[in-house]
């Protein structure tokens, strides 16, 4: 990991942060929008954020619009953490190291807090500003729509939920991930890569980049929830084995899951040897980066 | 309530079923789909819809992308009507007649239900097929968006939930209902009335008019509360007394609160006198509709 890429991402995380500060407003009513901060804010690697920014740079698109892409999705993302997080889902009480929604601010609350979420993730996309050309913000919203939808990632948690105890084989595993952890990740380099009218093939391969990083991160999430700690991972390990949820490491075994998401990572690699793009070393970090976390 | 008046409303909610089944697969994995369909299709007034196609023909827009923007309403109204009835929310068992979502198919797929179904509420507003122009698409995801969001629906709902067993004044009721139900109404009249050019002043006369029914909508809701049973109701009545929740009712007596809805169709009625438009007689009589509802 070059000092440089270290500097870039903290310059980006810190961008982020600041527009997510000031697009998530304290000014819902009745405690709702100081919840939704809570929920959005201080905390999280920004990953999808960062993806959209380094696919936006690789085919030479607009900064300031993907950064309005990328805390569109991360809105999604966050929204999609607080309903997985309540007692009718995975029950759990503690997220990025602090106590999750609804333990903090109750059970209907972390539902609304999940549902005005994903409307502002939307709002985001579409400003009545002129900052965002209307070809772009209907592309945006449909993009974003079909990744957190019945087709993307609510999709693949119904297919989570229906196969907790089931023996999946390889294929459905990936394929729940795909929808689930998938497509938002494909979505964050797909409507980074829409600021720039870049060429068919260069879309395709940034299409295949962000479908092998996205499933090598989901099996890294795998090895994690069995080598990390809570404190490390910020929220609790081991959970998915307790839940006796299928994970790579349940089907191939530690040293083979790890193995694999080098695999699918180098295969990422791959895709971006062959985009005809020349400017992909920050997508190229990234996927090292999401190799090497820890958490 | 005029013979014509019945047709039309018949011919229309037929349009809007039969748009609902075709744009809500049952593809979704893992049952998704079939619980997103159920919580869709088969009841409802469809009000919202209507709305958005009597606001179309109010202007001279088009009945095709009215009834587009009304069914991606309706799919917000009833992916909120999921998540208000789960357990941590109202926690009622009877919708339309039929078990809740979360009865039927679990607390987490009801919870996904919702999700997913907001999702497909935007993706509609923008089909890649060309049918929407690109800046009636991101006006239209952006009004969406506000007025499902957390200054909308979605903040309403938190009002309301901080208002168990407060003292409301009018004003603040008026305040809670405004986001709560009144958004997504004004929308409905609003995205109808976007398929068309129309005057400023003309905008502005429909507004006043969504604002006015909305409340008389919630006004009479309350009235019915206490008047109706649940058979003809189609869900639990008497529940907002029981949870002590604040009502117009309450605040005013029966006879007043009833006064006080006539008078607010009035008012809306009055808004399309001065809205300059000529084609309104299908907002009326939604209007007058809405008026004489028992449930």
């Amino acid at each position: 990991m070059s000092a440089d890429f270290s500097q870039w991402r903290h310059v980006r995380q810190t961008e982020v942060e600041t527009a997510l500060n000031a697009w998530v407003s304290a000014d819902a009513p009745a405690g709702l929008g100081q919840a939704m901060r809570y929920a959005v804010l201080d905390g999280g690697k920004r990953l999808r954020p960062l993806l959209a920014l380094a696919a936006a740079e690789a085919v030479g698109g607009s900064a300031v619009l993907a950064l309005r892409a990328g805390c569109a999705i991360e809105l999604i993302h966050a929204y999609s953490l607080v309903h997985d997080d309540m007692p009718c889902m995975d029950n759990d009480v503690l997220r990025r190291g602090k106590p999750t929604v609804h333990v903090a601010f109750g059970e209907a609350q972390a539902l609304l807090v999940g549902d005005a979420l994903q409307a502002l993730a939307f709002e985001l996309l579409a400003p009545d500003t002129g900052e965002v050309p209307d070809a772009l913000a209907a592309q945006w919203c449909r993009q974003l729509a079909q990744a957190a939808g019945a087709m993307g990632m609510a999709g693949g948690q119904a297919v989570d939920l229906a196969s907790v105890g089931v023996a999946l084989d390889q294929t459905a595993l990936e394929a729940m991930h795909r929808l689930k952890t998938g497509a938002l990740l494909r979505a964050s380099v797909a409507m980074g890569a829409a600021t720039a009218a870049a060429p068919t093939a260069a879309l395709d391969a940034l299409s295949r980049y962000g479908a092998h990083m996205g499933l090598a991160f989901q099996v890294i999430d795998d090895v994690l929830d069995v080598t990390a700690d809570s404190a490390t991972l910020g929220k609790t390990a081991g959970k998915d084995a307790a839940a006796d949820k299928p994970t790579y490491v349940a089907l191939m075994g530690l040293d083979a899951a790890r193995a694999y998401a080098h695999r699918l990572l180098d295969a990422a690699h791959q895709a971006l040897d062959n985009s005809g793009l020349s400017h992909t070393h920050r997508l190229r970090a990234l996927c090292d980066w999401v190799g090497q976390r820890q958490h």
